[in-house]
């Protein structure tokens, strides 16, 4: 399939958005404008770093092409609106030099199964497709999207806004997410906006690097430090089947891509979100609070001690 | 140089921009809106594709990442306003394994050459760098640049408006781009704004395909044909020099990578740029006209010959 066989099958396929002006197929979409201030991410996957392509099947990847992406909308309390793609396939190997047999490697098959991965998602969030680049190449696997979003209610919620005596709140439980949740995972978008109809959130990001280099993040942003409570961590079932050495805190508090949010809000506030629980289908957990030295620590059956920000760094 | 010694290398060197209200080192950036439709365009480079990393060097390659893109604003007759920027970056190889002695091969050492590139570029087109995502992987260079511009004053101008009738300029010589120009040209954004305040642009686009696959993009979206006089096509220096076994008339219509904008406009407007050459520094070219019949055409020495859209198809 050609490049432009492909943009009229990818034309064909995307539906009218009330935010597109101009869709696929010409030198640049084209959106209407907005009041709101516009949040824009990128974020890029590569094969064998960021997903094993036979393990996961080309729809699951492109669905966490996008996921990753909205995820940072969530993490600014926006709401998405509209991705473009680039994409570079590996060029379709002569069969039997090194595929399995049976196995469809067609690049154009491919393109469409990225495709159809990321247009579910993007059905699911109300998010528009409005174009790509695609090539062939003889390398791995390469999916990058761009993602707009339009800042929430509250604006953009940056990293910065935490202060001392702030509780901190997670959306889920945490660790283990290379078992399938970095590929499954349901990114944070309904949840921040509702949010933002009871509480006034102070400071907020997802958990990509983990969450005491994430809570770091905020802090080194917030000019403040922070106090995890070990026993307030919330433990995902795949950090306990885990067999790597680590304990299923430590996954909880060094593993990346798990992509709840993290969040802090004051006291009374914090109290009202334990108390009430408003967002269906979830539970928020407080895990500690902002305190005004600038390091980080984990009190541990009433033992504090340092926390190195353990979180995945990407190599 | 790890990711946050990255991310704040470049806030480092990341002026203030009026359209910027957050730039790098959150979940997303944050910009100021417009009135304006917006643009967005994305274009992907990948290492032995787009590029040799050892001939062109990475900041010409970070140049031409942002530059590829900026020539899509303008094809839309737009204003850049901020561009985001995913890299793959190949993992630094233990000394003497493959590259040659000397050679800088540190990731962080690419990286921030690659942006010293971008940078050169996106200050020259008051283009606000806002933010990315670097990774190393084992596999070759790859830059993702997603752009977002302003519609121009006559709104986002299509491939689609070109009537019967219409004559055909180009704002430049082509063919041959692979001897330099696909790496150091310059992207027609001031052309295109200037354009529109001397005539009433119809469709534009930019040669990336080559003149007759992108004159055909325009027949197909506008639902009319063209015909081009040979004798007027502008024939580049470098279309003369290079020895492929293609006449330099066959490389000016079918090399892609030019960068030249071509457009359509009325005969009366046509007439007036042809007197007036009014665009500082560029020569516009009539190459031809817009016809009824849905065919594209060559009328060479006053033959009239069939086009095929030989430009460049990406593989």
């Amino acid at each position: 399939m050609s490049e432009f066989d492909y943009i009229r099958w990818l034309r064909q396929r995307t539906p009218p958005h009330p935010r597109v002006l101009v869709g696929p197929g010409d030198d640049c979409a084209v959106l209407r404008p907005s009041a709101a201030p516009l949040l824009v991410k990128t974020d890029m996957l590569l094969e064998n770093c960021h997903f094993i392509l036979e393990q996961a099947g080309p729809r699951r990847v492109g669905r966490k092409a996008l996921a990753v992406n909205l995820s940072d909308i969530a993490a600014m309390g926006g709401r998405p609106v509209a991705a473009v793609v680039s994409v570079g396939l590996p060029r379709a190997k002569p069969p039997g030099e090194s595929k399995p047999q049976g196995e469809s490697s067609s690049a154009g098959g491919l393109a469409q199964e990225l495709y159809l991965g990321m247009r579910e998602i993007a059905d699911e969030f109300d998010t528009a497709l409005v174009g790509g680049a695609t090539n062939s190449w003889d390398g791995g696997l390469v999916v990058s999207v761009a993602l707009l979003g339009d800042a929430g209610p509250q604006g953009p919620i940056l990293r910065s806004g935490a202060k001392p005596g702030d509780w901190l709140f997670v959306t889920g439980p945490l660790g283990g997410s290379i078992l399938g949740k970095h590929l499954d995972f349901t990114p944070r978008v309904r949840a921040a906006l509702e949010l933002q109809e009871h509480v006034q959130i102070h400071a907020m990001l997802d958990i990509s690097d983990g969450l005491a280099a994430d809570v770091n993040h905020i802090c080194e942003e917030s000019g403040c430090g922070a106090v995890l409570v070990a026993e307030r961590i919330p433990i995902s079932p795949a950090a306990r089947q885990m067999r790597d050495g680590r304990s299923p805190l430590e996954l909880a508090l060094g593993d990346g891509e798990d992509f709840e949010l993290a969040f802090a809000v004051t006291p009374d506030d914090g109290r009202r979100l334990l108390d009430s629980q408003p967002i269906a289908g979830l539970t928020l957990s407080w895990v500690g609070e902002c305190i005004a030295e600038q390091s980080l620590w984990l009190d541990d059956k009433n033992r504090r001690q340092a926390l190195p920000p353990l979180g995945f760094v990407h190599p």
